[in-house]
């Protein structure tokens, strides 16, 4: 095999990957979309079978000699090559650990487990969901067993959705954000609560799904590559990255806010999957490099700009355009609405300031869980009492408390820190954006070409080149500091509540 | 290889097919319902990537030493067993005469020509269309040379729609209808036309959307396995057969019969394919047997029951309901309605009288082509000129001309005729339902049970077991006569026009 043999037959690789991850990441799709409730058996048939055979082209001999063959003629390597390499190899020396059989049966329960998860909230029924937790939780744990047997469970999933987290920096970054916010929260508790009135009245859905439409365009999206849809869930899927990328939303007919900052939120995970570089298509650089980057996309979008004041400047006379209910008000008062903090049950309602401790009660839950000092069957009551010892409030059922959020169901054990950390990136972005670009002006302006110029130049455009750590602090010039974080938050609120 | 490695081989070899089929079709479903507009490059190039997959997985040494071992065993396979191996050999032995880059380009260019054509039918540009319609009847010429070289190129693809099926046979067929339809027809004209005044009116699509799910369950489609879509052109789609259906309607605001018609015809596809036995799921025997038998289906819901006095006198309190604009109607005022025949241009909205002269246009011209008596750029001319000759009218652009139908742009040239002769099929399956089921009393009840049971029992059950001239004449007890169709059609139009 001659060098370049090897490198058309590693195109070819990740082009047979990109559409078997396509029609899985479409199946999966169409199972909370368009599929009727009752096929969810054919569904997990036919991931168990794409699951095997993607199982089968990754270790095959051919596959793991090509990659060997490479590894070793690195020299011989552009960039990107060398980065492809790399994680496919990393990739496969983990699959090669896990018996294929445990590898298809993960796809399986995955399938299941959603299933169940979306039956047990509705019905408010943990007892129904806890075996399948149970499950995933082992298969989680044995995983990282096979796969890093040196490393703490916990650590080994950190890694996996950001690569290079741990324990111990997660448990720092925490105790900073904790440290800052408790007392914050507090002060704000004390001053009369910001008037929100204005986000309540009745916003039919059709004239929100124009909406949404108009939000997308006006931050940057393609509409003839993205795609929106409505689910339970709001989510964002790639089905080839700047190629094809699909988000949903969901809409309350009682608050046009809650599917705004969906669509700003999911739209900001498709700016960066889209934003990547066109050489990149049909490789496994191509989208987001980590969980922690892409949070930090949405969650800079949904907040450092979609809650600014600014932003309410520009949009409120666009939504009242499409609501009448917003007639006669302000965009001081709408500013004020969507900043209210306020502690409370759901994670996904949560304000900016309080909803870093969500993310911790996670946190804690499931580093407790992987390191064996708490059982699944205890994690409603642990919930329960973090959340009181946290946020103040008291979770009344599990649908409101354990049962809320679909990530466990789909594996993401380990996703949640990935949110806290996007929006501590979120505000070291801001920062040095500010030096080039008048933030506040372009998107007062509904101008968003600058910054997502500045986004695409410094992070989206590399897909997954670079490592998390090394994309950011390329991008920001500077470590990552979590204080930048919690300044931006002390003086946002500071300002807001006159405190 | 003991037999029973071979049998559990050749089980899963299904199960990936029916995998890699789920996958596939759910990627076209997907550009037809939910994806953004530009994204078929993106489509394209997962489905060539699938097809090559499912191309080296059937033609691949392995696989064909397996069926020649089991081939060679058939004494030792039970009937489903050993149709199987019969239909998969006869699949193999057609792709391994075709070039695998040539398989590949042609699903290609089935994704290109499903864009080019929505395109040219939109903005009515026969021009754009050409070079990619001359394309795949090239590819149809070439293929049909590769795999029947002793057969004239059109027998070959009747074939592949309708086992059995020839030009001789169709020529046949066609000539038995047209003598018999054309002077029905003309005798029609001379009366005075039947009012159809009730169809048109205000019928707001949620309320029609209502409707469809009500229609689906009084047809006895189990809407936890059968799902409902919105598509410019109602189709239906399996991606496992009893186990996960779709079907997809298309809303006229000012005519509720339209869509009406549209899910009672694809519900009657997939009822077919949802009506086989569970043991035939995962293997090449789910679902329906050929396209003729399964327009057999369709047609038999859509016109055989869905046109029929009992029919209205059933649905119309149910439609009345939905649709205030019906109030005051009477159920003879919409059988008039539904079924005035009237020549028109668009085959999807003819009446069951003058549909079968829509096909033979259709046959005629695919025919000629396929012989090279004709060249594609000539067939929007001689599309209108047969529309002339046959239907007496005069077709005034392409849009409703030459571009309307979905179905070269897929590949499916010689599929019309299907149409024709399940109408025919249909007509033969009522004579013989109604010596054991009184037909007329259960469709007036809204009692689908006793039709479906005979159906299910007779043909659905036996999915693709045995060949489609055989179970047409076990479910029905006597060969194939159009003439119980032309008879049916001279009674039904009697009656209606008084002639």
């Amino acid at each position: 095999m001659t060098i370049n043999e090897a490198k058309e037959k590693l195109a070819a690789l990740q082009q047979k990957q990109a559409a078997f991850a396509h029609a899985s990441s479409l199946i999966y799709y169409d199972g909370v979309t368009g599929a009727p409730k009752g096929v969810a058996d054919n569904r997990a048939q036919t991931l168990s079978v794409l699951s095997q055979e993607m199982y089968l082209l990754a270790t095959g001999k051919e596959t793991v000699e090509l990659l060997e063959f490479l590894d070793a003629n690195r020299a011989e390597l552009d960039r990107c090559e060398a980065r492809q390499v790399e994680l496919l190899l990393k990739d496969i020396r983990m699959m090669q650990k896990i018996p294929m059989e445990e590898y298809v049966a993960y796809q399986r329960l995955m399938v299941e487990a959603d299933d169940v998860w979306h039956t047990a909230k509705e019905k408010n029924d943990w007892p129904l969901f806890e075996p399948v937790l149970q499950r995933i939780f082992d298969t989680h744990k044995k995983f990282a067993a096979y796969c890093a047997p040196d490393k703490a469970p916990y650590d080994y999933w950190l890694d996996r959705f950001e690569e290079g987290l741990t324990m111990a920096r997660c448990d720092e970054f925490f105790a900073t954000l904790r440290a800052h916010i408790v007392p914050l929260l507090q002060r704000v508790l004390e001053k009369p609560q910001l008037d929100n009135s204005i986000l309540h009245g009745h916003f039919p859905v059709a004239e929100q799904e124009k909406f949404s439409l108009e939000l997308m365009k006006l931050i940057g999206l393609d509409l003839d590559r993205v795609g929106l849809a409505t689910t339970e869930h709001p989510f964002t899927i790639s089905f080839g990255s700047h190629l094809d990328e699909r988000i949903t939303t969901n809409y309350h007919e009682d608050d046009f806010s809650n599917s705004m900052y969906s669509v700003i939120h999911e739209g900001g995970h498709a700016l960066y999957d889209t934003g990547s570089a066109r050489e990149l298509a049909y490789t496994v650089l191509d989208g987001g490099v980590s969980m922690g980057v892409h949070e930090s996309q949405s969650r800079f979008y949904e907040n450092i700009i979609g809650r600014s004041r600014a932003f309410c400047e520009y949009i409120l006379p666009v939504a009242q355009k499409h609501f009448p209910a917003l007639a006669g008000r302000s965009a001081d008062e709408l500013y004020r609405a969507l900043n209210r903090a306020e502690p409370g049950l759901i994670r996904i309602d949560a304000d900016e300031l309080t909803y870093a401790l969500h993310i911790m009660v996670r946190y804690e839950l499931e580093k407790r869980v992987m390191a064996g000092e708490l059982e699944v069957r205890d994690l409603p009551a642990e919930w329960n009492r973090l959340y009181h010892e946290y946020l103040g409030v008291t979770v009344p059922d599990d649908k409101h408390g354990v049962l809320q959020d679909s990530h466990w169901s789909g594996g993401g054990i380990g996703y949640f820190p990935s949110y806290a950390l996007g929006s501590a990136y979120g505000a070291q972005y801001l920062r040095k954006m500010k030096e080039t670009v008048d933030v506040d002006a372009c998107v007062r302006a509904g101008n968003f070409a600058p910054i997502n110029d500045w986004l695409r130049e410094r992070i989206w455009q590399y897909g997954a080149i670079f490592r998390p750590g090394e994309l950011f602090e390329r991008a920001v010039e500077e470590p990552f500091d979590p204080a930048v974080f919690t300044a931006y938050l002390e003086q946002k609120y500071t300002e807001l509540y006159d405190l």
